[in-house]
């Protein structure tokens, strides 16, 4: 059966990009429909397809939607064979989704709430605290990725952090991550992004910076 | 192999009624350790083994923990064989992940809030709107829970509304589910607390009378 995959992105977006690297991990062939983000207007498509939270990204597969970022990297590992994104083991498997849970419920708010307040002190220190959990975390592993050798579910979740929050640290001049402070974070984040898997799918950086730049009035 | 299965719990609270509920759907036979939450004090087991969290509930399976009550649910039904929480078929696991999580990001915080601030009029305006949208799902499903025949995570993950809402509206007497506004969600909710896997479990009502009674000054 020909698959029809489709998926609703954009491509500055982090959380698209998780989507796309699940579907790069598994070598999917996929159509790219590029929403336009620039006048906050949402397309029919997406109101059609994500009527509760109207946001990207949405996979379409044979004409079946399936919205957030999480649920749809599982979905895309439970329908595709190849690379697994979640480990087999059911104990492995609820770590890996409970650590995707905590970078979405906690280090995600935190640090966007560092950059709404411009920087606000005690939101720093509360995001670092999230952010130290993680640091911690790669060090019990002594790993190279949150997955081991090889990136998992929890790498993916946490794109915005190895990629997206530097740019926004040099557009807004609030540095989180310091290789002193954080030196696994620090060099799992490097690692991350030079993946093959993921180097194909992140936005040029100078993308990024336009935007952010555009975002914080630095342009 | 003889399985040690062990729930770190409170029971009167709906995030460790779910697993709980989880745990009776498959005939697990555990050992419930009550914490002991009247001082806020966590117990050195509950610091040992949720850190990142310190909250309930805690599953400990041969040794190792497993926390958040999603996570949890699904290592249940990833783990134990016989009735299946999630469905089988991975569009409707997505779908059943989707709302649970909508229930979670969504619903709870906007519950939440309308109860600490006392029945703000758009904090009960926004709660109404989540309520709505899983009004809207039950009429769209047409069946009796969100599982369908039977009941599923969705069904799992919406236990406070079925239940511990309903006393939080006696006491503080802020009226969200009435049978006019939401005439599906009320017949779910008396169909889900009559389930005989649910019943068995849930807390009695006057417990949570009091608790609440207590926590809103109303003793």
């Amino acid at each position: 059966m020909a698959d029809e995959v489709k998926l609703y992105a954009f491509a500055e977006g982090s959380f698209v990009c998780r989507a796309k690297i699940a579907l790069n991990l598994k070598r999917i062939e996929y159509e790219n429909i590029e929403e336009d983000l620039s006048n906050n207007n949402k397309s029919a498509d997406v109101l059609k397809y994500n009527p509760v939270h109207k946001k990207l990204p949405v996979l379409l597969h044979n004409g079946k939607p399936i919205s957030e970022s999480l649920v749809i990297i599982e979905y895309i590992d439970d329908v595709w064979k190849g690379v697994p994104i979640l480990p087999q083991d059911p104990y492995e498997k609820a770590v890996a989704r409970f650590w995707a849970k905590f970078i979405d419920d906690k280090c995600m708010p935190a640090l966007s709430k560092v950059y709404s307040s411009n920087g606000d002190e005690q939101d720093i220190a509360e995001a670092c605290e999230q952010l130290q959990i993680l640091e911690n975390e790669l060090a019990v592993k002594g790993t190279k990725f949150f997955g081991g050798d090889n990136i998992n579910l929890v790498d993916i979740a946490a794109d915005f952090i190895a990629y997206w929050l530097g740019v926004l640290e040099e557009v807004t001049e609030i540095k989180l991550v310091t290789k002193d402070k954080f030196p696994k974070l620090t060099e799992w984040a490097d690692n991350f992004v030079n993946c093959q898997v993921v180097k194909e799918i992140l936005p040029p950086r100078e993308n990024l910076l336009a935007l952010f730049r555009k975002r914080f009035g630095k342009a």
